[in-house]
Protein backbone atom coordinates (compact mmCIF):
# COMPACT_ATOMS: atom_id res chain seq x y z
CA UNK A 1 0.00 0.00 0.00
CA UNK A 2 3.06 2.08 1.04
CA UNK A 3 3.97 2.38 -2.92
CA UNK A 4 0.81 2.57 -3.98
CA UNK A 5 0.53 5.99 -2.13
CA UNK A 6 3.81 7.04 -2.90
CA UNK A 7 2.91 6.70 -6.22
CA UNK A 8 -0.03 9.02 -6.26
CA UNK A 9 1.76 11.30 -4.39
CA UNK A 10 4.16 11.67 -7.21
CA UNK A 11 1.75 11.65 -10.13
CA UNK A 12 -0.02 14.79 -8.04
CA UNK A 13 3.18 16.55 -7.80
CA UNK A 14 3.91 16.21 -11.18
CA UNK A 15 0.30 16.90 -12.53
CA UNK A 16 0.67 20.10 -10.83
CA UNK A 17 4.07 20.86 -12.22
CA UNK A 18 2.30 19.63 -16.10
CA UNK A 19 -0.08 22.41 -15.45
CA UNK A 20 2.30 24.89 -14.52
CA UNK A 21 4.57 24.11 -18.15
CA UNK A 22 0.85 24.01 -19.91
CA UNK A 23 0.68 27.80 -18.97
CA UNK A 24 3.91 28.83 -19.87
CA UNK A 25 3.32 27.13 -23.51
CA UNK A 26 0.19 28.83 -23.63
CA UNK A 27 1.48 32.14 -22.86
CA UNK A 28 4.15 32.04 -25.76
CA UNK A 29 1.70 30.50 -27.99
CA UNK A 30 3.48 27.15 -28.61
CA UNK A 31 2.08 24.15 -29.42
CA UNK A 32 3.88 20.86 -27.83
CA UNK A 33 3.35 17.56 -28.78
CA UNK A 34 4.85 14.56 -26.34
CA UNK A 35 5.81 11.56 -28.90
CA UNK A 36 5.68 7.96 -26.78
CA UNK A 37 6.60 4.57 -28.64
CA UNK A 38 8.21 1.30 -28.01
CA UNK A 39 11.95 1.67 -28.26
CA UNK A 40 13.15 1.71 -32.14
CA UNK A 41 9.50 2.27 -34.05
CA UNK A 42 11.09 5.78 -35.54
CA UNK A 43 10.07 8.65 -33.22
CA UNK A 44 13.62 10.12 -34.07
CA UNK A 45 13.51 9.29 -37.90
CA UNK A 46 10.20 10.72 -37.63
CA UNK A 47 11.13 13.40 -36.32
CA UNK A 48 14.21 14.14 -38.79
CA UNK A 49 11.48 13.54 -41.73
CA UNK A 50 9.42 16.10 -40.22
CA UNK A 51 12.10 19.19 -39.73
CA UNK A 52 13.20 18.26 -43.37
CA UNK A 53 9.86 18.63 -44.27
CA UNK A 54 8.71 21.73 -42.30
CA UNK A 55 12.11 23.48 -43.78
CA UNK A 56 12.15 26.12 -41.25
CA UNK A 57 8.67 27.05 -42.30
CA UNK A 58 7.69 27.01 -37.95
CA UNK A 59 10.15 27.71 -36.11
CA UNK A 60 10.68 24.51 -34.10
CA UNK A 61 12.74 22.76 -31.21
CA UNK A 62 12.93 19.59 -29.65
CA UNK A 63 13.47 18.07 -26.40
CA UNK A 64 14.84 14.46 -26.54
CA UNK A 65 14.48 12.43 -23.22
CA UNK A 66 16.48 9.17 -23.06
CA UNK A 67 17.93 6.67 -20.88
CA UNK A 68 21.20 7.11 -22.20
CA UNK A 69 23.58 8.97 -24.33
CA UNK A 70 22.58 12.34 -26.06
CA UNK A 71 22.34 10.13 -30.02
CA UNK A 72 18.71 11.61 -30.45
CA UNK A 73 19.35 15.39 -30.12
CA UNK A 74 22.85 15.00 -32.47
CA UNK A 75 20.77 13.62 -34.87
CA UNK A 76 17.85 15.91 -35.14
CA UNK A 77 20.17 19.12 -34.20
CA UNK A 78 21.95 18.43 -37.27
CA UNK A 79 18.32 20.02 -38.62
CA UNK A 80 19.69 23.35 -36.88
CA UNK A 81 16.90 23.37 -34.43
CA UNK A 82 17.73 23.82 -30.96
CA UNK A 83 17.45 20.63 -28.99
CA UNK A 84 17.96 19.81 -25.07
CA UNK A 85 18.34 16.53 -24.55
CA UNK A 86 17.28 14.57 -21.23
CA UNK A 87 19.06 11.52 -20.03
CA UNK A 88 17.14 10.03 -17.39
CA UNK A 89 20.15 7.64 -16.22
CA UNK A 90 18.00 5.18 -16.11
CA UNK A 91 14.36 6.29 -15.05
CA UNK A 92 11.93 5.37 -17.69
CA UNK A 93 9.90 8.24 -18.85
CA UNK A 94 9.72 11.59 -18.45
CA UNK A 95 8.55 14.19 -15.60
CA UNK A 96 7.06 17.34 -15.79
CA UNK A 97 9.81 18.76 -13.80
CA UNK A 98 12.41 17.22 -15.83
CA UNK A 99 10.75 19.16 -18.86
CA UNK A 100 10.61 22.14 -17.27
CA UNK A 101 14.57 22.34 -16.52
CA UNK A 102 14.91 21.67 -19.95
CA UNK A 103 12.90 24.64 -20.76
CA UNK A 104 15.58 26.51 -19.15
CA UNK A 105 17.90 26.17 -22.10
CA UNK A 106 15.58 26.99 -25.07
CA UNK A 107 14.46 30.39 -25.85
CA UNK A 108 10.48 30.37 -25.87
CA UNK A 109 9.58 33.86 -27.12
CA UNK A 110 9.04 32.96 -30.93
CA UNK A 111 8.99 29.41 -30.87
CA UNK A 112 5.70 28.03 -32.23
CA UNK A 113 5.98 24.20 -32.08
CA UNK A 114 8.07 21.90 -29.52
CA UNK A 115 8.53 18.00 -29.70
CA UNK A 116 9.28 16.54 -26.60
CA UNK A 117 10.44 12.67 -27.71
CA UNK A 118 9.71 10.48 -24.43
CA UNK A 119 12.01 7.34 -23.65
CA UNK A 120 11.27 4.46 -25.56
CA UNK A 121 8.61 2.81 -23.03
CA UNK A 122 4.97 1.90 -24.21
CA UNK A 123 4.27 1.46 -20.55
CA UNK A 124 5.31 4.04 -18.13
CA UNK A 125 4.96 7.13 -19.99
CA UNK A 126 1.31 6.87 -20.50
CA UNK A 127 0.21 8.34 -16.98
CA UNK A 128 2.65 11.24 -17.12
CA UNK A 129 1.62 14.42 -18.13
CA UNK A 130 4.27 16.72 -19.03
CA UNK A 131 2.29 19.60 -19.91
CA UNK A 132 1.56 18.83 -23.65
CA UNK A 133 -1.44 19.82 -25.88
CA UNK A 134 -1.44 15.67 -26.89
CA UNK A 135 0.57 12.54 -27.05
CA UNK A 136 1.07 11.15 -30.32
CA UNK A 137 2.07 7.52 -29.92
CA UNK A 138 4.33 6.55 -32.70
CA UNK A 139 3.85 2.76 -33.27
CA UNK A 140 5.65 0.53 -36.35
CA UNK A 141 4.26 -1.94 -38.64
CA UNK A 142 7.07 -4.56 -37.47
CA UNK A 143 5.69 -4.46 -34.08
CA UNK A 144 2.23 -6.25 -34.81
CA UNK A 145 -1.07 -5.01 -35.11
CA UNK A 146 -2.25 -6.41 -31.75
CA UNK A 147 0.03 -3.21 -29.54
CA UNK A 148 -3.28 -1.25 -28.69
CA UNK A 149 -4.92 -4.00 -27.20
CA UNK A 150 -1.90 -5.11 -25.09
CA UNK A 151 -0.82 -1.92 -23.87
CA UNK A 152 -4.10 0.18 -23.76
CA UNK A 153 -3.47 2.68 -21.40
CA UNK A 154 -1.15 4.47 -24.32
CA UNK A 155 -3.13 4.41 -26.39
CA UNK A 156 -6.01 5.77 -24.35
CA UNK A 157 -4.34 8.25 -23.33
CA UNK A 158 -2.73 9.53 -27.20
CA UNK A 159 -4.90 11.97 -29.11
CA UNK A 160 -2.83 10.85 -32.07
CA UNK A 161 -1.40 7.45 -33.54
CA UNK A 162 0.84 7.17 -36.27
CA UNK A 163 1.34 3.83 -37.95
CA UNK A 164 5.33 4.16 -38.96
CA UNK A 165 7.80 2.14 -41.39
CA UNK A 166 4.48 1.46 -43.57
CA UNK A 167 6.99 0.38 -46.32
CA UNK A 168 7.49 -2.50 -44.35
CA UNK A 169 3.90 -3.73 -44.48
CA UNK A 170 4.88 -6.13 -47.68
CA UNK A 171 7.70 -7.96 -45.28
CA UNK A 172 5.84 -8.53 -42.40
CA UNK A 173 2.14 -10.34 -41.01
CA UNK A 174 0.68 -7.34 -39.64
CA UNK A 175 -1.95 -5.04 -41.17
CA UNK A 176 -2.08 -1.06 -40.90
CA UNK A 177 -6.08 -1.75 -40.95
CA UNK A 178 -6.00 -4.40 -38.19
CA UNK A 179 -4.02 -1.66 -35.89
CA UNK A 180 -6.18 0.87 -36.86
CA UNK A 181 -9.28 -0.85 -35.84
CA UNK A 182 -7.42 -2.01 -32.54
CA UNK A 183 -6.29 1.14 -31.69
CA UNK A 184 -10.11 2.83 -32.46
CA UNK A 185 -11.63 0.21 -30.26
CA UNK A 186 -9.29 1.51 -27.62
CA UNK A 187 -9.98 5.28 -28.07
CA UNK A 188 -12.61 6.04 -30.75
CA UNK A 189 -11.36 9.35 -31.26
CA UNK A 190 -7.93 8.53 -32.18
CA UNK A 191 -6.71 10.84 -35.03
CA UNK A 192 -4.39 8.48 -37.33
CA UNK A 193 -1.66 8.91 -39.59
CA UNK A 194 0.30 6.74 -41.86
CA UNK A 195 4.12 7.49 -42.45
CA UNK A 196 6.89 5.78 -43.94
CA UNK A 197 10.30 7.70 -43.20
CA UNK A 198 12.32 5.83 -45.43
CA UNK A 199 10.11 6.74 -48.69
CA UNK A 200 8.75 9.97 -47.36
CA UNK A 201 5.03 8.69 -47.79
CA UNK A 202 2.19 10.72 -45.48
CA UNK A 203 5.07 12.89 -44.24
CA UNK A 204 3.53 15.61 -45.67
CA UNK A 205 0.10 15.12 -44.14
CA UNK A 206 1.41 14.58 -41.22
CA UNK A 207 3.53 17.78 -41.39
CA UNK A 208 -0.32 20.04 -42.31
CA UNK A 209 -1.60 18.99 -39.62
CA UNK A 210 1.46 20.04 -37.08
CA UNK A 211 0.88 23.17 -39.15
CA UNK A 212 -2.82 23.34 -37.98
CA UNK A 213 -1.34 22.87 -34.53
CA UNK A 214 0.17 26.13 -33.89
CA UNK A 215 -1.92 28.61 -32.59
CA UNK A 216 -2.67 31.36 -34.38
CA UNK A 217 -1.78 30.55 -37.22
CA UNK B 1 14.35 10.46 -1.43
CA UNK B 2 10.81 8.68 -0.24
CA UNK B 3 10.69 7.19 -3.44
CA UNK B 4 13.85 6.04 -3.59
CA UNK B 5 13.88 4.24 -0.53
CA UNK B 6 11.13 2.56 -1.22
CA UNK B 7 12.23 1.43 -4.62
CA UNK B 8 15.19 -0.21 -2.59
CA UNK B 9 12.72 -2.24 -0.16
CA UNK B 10 10.62 -3.05 -3.47
CA UNK B 11 13.70 -4.41 -4.99
CA UNK B 12 14.81 -6.11 -1.82
CA UNK B 13 12.30 -7.96 -0.97
CA UNK B 14 11.74 -8.98 -4.86
CA UNK B 15 15.73 -10.44 -4.61
CA UNK B 16 14.22 -12.75 -1.51
CA UNK B 17 11.08 -14.01 -3.58
CA UNK B 18 13.63 -14.48 -6.56
CA UNK B 19 15.82 -16.25 -4.39
CA UNK B 20 12.76 -18.85 -3.35
CA UNK B 21 12.24 -18.96 -7.08
CA UNK B 22 15.35 -20.00 -8.13
CA UNK B 23 15.91 -22.68 -5.61
CA UNK B 24 12.78 -24.30 -6.81
CA UNK B 25 13.93 -24.23 -9.75
CA UNK B 26 17.01 -26.22 -9.14
CA UNK B 27 15.28 -28.31 -6.94
CA UNK B 28 13.18 -29.40 -9.85
CA UNK B 29 16.23 -29.34 -11.96
CA UNK B 30 14.35 -26.69 -14.33
CA UNK B 31 16.07 -23.92 -16.72
CA UNK B 32 14.33 -21.23 -16.53
CA UNK B 33 14.90 -18.24 -18.89
CA UNK B 34 13.44 -14.67 -18.69
CA UNK B 35 12.54 -13.46 -22.49
CA UNK B 36 12.57 -9.30 -22.07
CA UNK B 37 12.04 -7.33 -24.80
CA UNK B 38 10.87 -3.91 -26.33
CA UNK B 39 7.03 -4.40 -27.28
CA UNK B 40 6.55 -6.10 -30.97
CA UNK B 41 10.43 -7.96 -31.07
CA UNK B 42 8.70 -11.00 -31.72
CA UNK B 43 9.37 -12.72 -27.97
CA UNK B 44 5.69 -14.59 -28.67
CA UNK B 45 7.00 -15.45 -32.27
CA UNK B 46 10.29 -17.08 -31.09
CA UNK B 47 8.58 -19.33 -28.57
CA UNK B 48 6.08 -20.35 -31.03
CA UNK B 49 8.41 -21.74 -33.57
CA UNK B 50 11.09 -22.87 -30.43
CA UNK B 51 8.04 -24.89 -29.23
CA UNK B 52 7.23 -26.23 -32.88
CA UNK B 53 11.33 -26.62 -33.39
CA UNK B 54 11.69 -28.82 -30.11
CA UNK B 55 8.11 -30.64 -31.08
CA UNK B 56 7.80 -32.39 -27.28
CA UNK B 57 10.86 -33.25 -26.96
CA UNK B 58 11.48 -31.30 -23.65
CA UNK B 59 8.74 -30.68 -21.30
CA UNK B 60 8.79 -26.96 -21.58
CA UNK B 61 5.93 -24.37 -19.73
CA UNK B 62 5.49 -21.08 -20.53
CA UNK B 63 4.78 -18.27 -17.58
CA UNK B 64 3.01 -15.16 -20.29
CA UNK B 65 3.43 -11.56 -18.76
CA UNK B 66 0.84 -8.90 -20.20
CA UNK B 67 0.37 -5.38 -19.32
CA UNK B 68 -3.63 -6.87 -20.88
CA UNK B 69 -4.86 -9.80 -22.66
CA UNK B 70 -3.97 -13.14 -22.42
CA UNK B 71 -3.69 -13.33 -26.18
CA UNK B 72 0.07 -14.29 -25.60
CA UNK B 73 -0.76 -17.20 -23.43
CA UNK B 74 -3.59 -18.27 -25.91
CA UNK B 75 -1.22 -18.39 -29.13
CA UNK B 76 1.72 -20.49 -27.08
CA UNK B 77 -1.21 -22.76 -25.59
CA UNK B 78 -1.45 -24.23 -29.30
CA UNK B 79 1.38 -25.60 -29.15
CA UNK B 80 0.40 -28.13 -26.13
CA UNK B 81 2.40 -26.71 -23.60
CA UNK B 82 1.23 -25.70 -19.98
CA UNK B 83 0.83 -21.47 -20.11
CA UNK B 84 0.03 -19.08 -17.62
CA UNK B 85 -1.22 -15.74 -18.36
CA UNK B 86 -0.09 -12.79 -15.46
CA UNK B 87 -2.12 -9.69 -16.35
CA UNK B 88 -0.11 -6.71 -14.48
CA UNK B 89 -3.14 -4.53 -15.03
CA UNK B 90 -1.00 -1.58 -15.93
CA UNK B 91 2.63 -2.82 -14.59
CA UNK B 92 5.54 -1.94 -16.32
CA UNK B 93 7.13 -5.54 -15.46
CA UNK B 94 7.14 -9.03 -14.10
CA UNK B 95 8.04 -9.57 -10.10
CA UNK B 96 9.30 -12.29 -8.60
CA UNK B 97 5.92 -12.57 -6.42
CA UNK B 98 3.70 -13.09 -9.42
CA UNK B 99 5.71 -15.92 -10.89
CA UNK B 100 6.03 -17.34 -7.52
CA UNK B 101 1.65 -17.33 -7.42
CA UNK B 102 1.85 -17.91 -11.27
CA UNK B 103 4.16 -21.72 -10.73
CA UNK B 104 1.43 -22.71 -7.93
CA UNK B 105 -0.52 -23.14 -11.60
CA UNK B 106 1.92 -25.58 -13.08
CA UNK B 107 2.98 -28.97 -12.64
CA UNK B 108 6.81 -28.54 -11.83
CA UNK B 109 8.08 -32.65 -11.61
CA UNK B 110 9.34 -33.44 -14.82
CA UNK B 111 9.59 -29.70 -15.86
CA UNK B 112 12.87 -29.35 -17.89
CA UNK B 113 12.31 -25.78 -19.61
CA UNK B 114 10.09 -22.40 -18.42
CA UNK B 115 10.07 -19.31 -20.44
CA UNK B 116 8.82 -16.43 -18.50
CA UNK B 117 7.96 -13.67 -21.43
CA UNK B 118 7.92 -10.92 -19.56
CA UNK B 119 5.87 -7.50 -20.63
CA UNK B 120 7.33 -5.99 -23.51
CA UNK B 121 9.35 -3.20 -22.13
CA UNK B 122 13.41 -2.41 -22.63
CA UNK B 123 13.76 -0.67 -19.45
CA UNK B 124 11.79 -1.52 -16.09
CA UNK B 125 12.37 -5.41 -16.21
CA UNK B 126 15.93 -5.19 -16.33
CA UNK B 127 15.94 -4.58 -12.51
CA UNK B 128 13.68 -7.81 -11.39
CA UNK B 129 14.66 -11.04 -10.73
CA UNK B 130 12.62 -13.68 -10.88
CA UNK B 131 14.76 -16.12 -10.19
CA UNK B 132 15.65 -17.43 -13.51
CA UNK B 133 18.94 -19.01 -14.40
CA UNK B 134 19.69 -15.92 -17.40
CA UNK B 135 17.68 -13.21 -18.96
CA UNK B 136 17.06 -13.28 -22.98
CA UNK B 137 17.16 -10.11 -24.56
CA UNK B 138 15.22 -10.07 -28.19
CA UNK B 139 15.88 -7.24 -30.36
CA UNK B 140 14.25 -7.13 -33.51
CA UNK B 141 16.64 -6.29 -36.52
CA UNK B 142 13.96 -3.21 -37.16
CA UNK B 143 14.24 -1.55 -33.72
CA UNK B 144 17.98 -0.15 -34.81
CA UNK B 145 21.40 -0.95 -33.94
CA UNK B 146 21.65 1.93 -31.36
CA UNK B 147 19.78 0.06 -28.75
CA UNK B 148 22.35 -1.60 -26.53
CA UNK B 149 23.72 1.90 -26.16
CA UNK B 150 20.31 3.64 -25.89
CA UNK B 151 18.93 0.92 -22.84
CA UNK B 152 22.64 -0.53 -21.78
CA UNK B 153 20.60 -1.95 -18.40
CA UNK B 154 18.82 -4.15 -19.97
CA UNK B 155 21.90 -5.59 -22.19
CA UNK B 156 24.13 -5.20 -19.10
CA UNK B 157 21.71 -7.71 -16.99
CA UNK B 158 21.23 -10.09 -19.74
CA UNK B 159 23.10 -13.41 -20.26
CA UNK B 160 21.84 -13.75 -24.27
CA UNK B 161 20.57 -11.59 -27.25
CA UNK B 162 18.70 -12.90 -29.66
CA UNK B 163 18.43 -10.54 -32.92
CA UNK B 164 14.85 -11.42 -34.03
CA UNK B 165 13.74 -10.66 -38.11
CA UNK B 166 16.94 -11.20 -39.67
CA UNK B 167 15.05 -11.56 -42.61
CA UNK B 168 14.09 -7.97 -42.36
CA UNK B 169 17.57 -6.73 -42.65
CA UNK B 170 17.43 -5.71 -46.33
CA UNK B 171 15.05 -3.98 -46.09
CA UNK B 172 16.04 -1.47 -42.97
CA UNK B 173 19.23 0.71 -42.50
CA UNK B 174 20.48 -1.08 -39.44
CA UNK B 175 22.94 -3.77 -39.66
CA UNK B 176 22.95 -6.76 -37.32
CA UNK B 177 27.14 -6.64 -36.96
CA UNK B 178 26.43 -3.49 -34.91
CA UNK B 179 24.06 -4.79 -33.01
CA UNK B 180 26.52 -6.98 -32.18
CA UNK B 181 29.20 -4.64 -31.42
CA UNK B 182 27.30 -1.99 -29.38
CA UNK B 183 25.84 -4.81 -27.61
CA UNK B 184 29.01 -6.74 -26.63
CA UNK B 185 30.45 -2.81 -25.86
CA UNK B 186 28.00 -2.77 -23.29
CA UNK B 187 28.50 -7.14 -22.10
CA UNK B 188 31.60 -8.65 -23.75
CA UNK B 189 30.18 -11.61 -22.20
CA UNK B 190 26.58 -11.38 -24.24
CA UNK B 191 25.73 -14.53 -26.19
CA UNK B 192 23.99 -13.84 -29.50
CA UNK B 193 22.13 -15.19 -31.99
CA UNK B 194 20.14 -14.25 -35.04
CA UNK B 195 17.08 -16.09 -35.91
CA UNK B 196 14.13 -15.12 -38.10
CA UNK B 197 10.64 -16.68 -37.01
CA UNK B 198 9.34 -16.03 -40.28
CA UNK B 199 12.00 -18.33 -42.49
CA UNK B 200 12.99 -20.29 -39.68
CA UNK B 201 16.53 -19.52 -40.00
CA UNK B 202 18.42 -19.28 -36.62
CA UNK B 203 16.06 -21.53 -34.71
CA UNK B 204 17.93 -24.38 -34.59
CA UNK B 205 21.01 -23.24 -33.56
CA UNK B 206 19.17 -21.48 -30.44
CA UNK B 207 16.87 -24.54 -29.89
CA UNK B 208 20.53 -26.66 -29.31
CA UNK B 209 22.14 -23.99 -27.22
CA UNK B 210 18.53 -24.70 -24.81
CA UNK B 211 19.08 -28.38 -24.43
CA UNK B 212 22.22 -27.64 -23.38
CA UNK B 213 20.82 -25.46 -20.67
CA UNK B 214 18.64 -28.47 -19.04
CA UNK B 215 19.99 -29.85 -15.97
CA UNK B 216 21.58 -33.04 -16.12
CA UNK B 217 21.30 -33.50 -19.58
Amino acid sequence: MNVVTIERKVLEKNDAVAAQNRQTFQEHGIAVLNLVSSPGSGKTSLLERTLEHLNSTLRVAVIEGDVQTDLDAQRVARFSVPAVQIVTRGGCHLEANLVREALQNLELAGLQLLFIENVGNLVCPSNYDLGEAAKVVVVSTTEGDDKPLKYPAMFRNAAIMVINKIDLLPYVDSSADTLSENALRINPALRIFRTSCRTGEGIAQWCDWLRAQVPGR
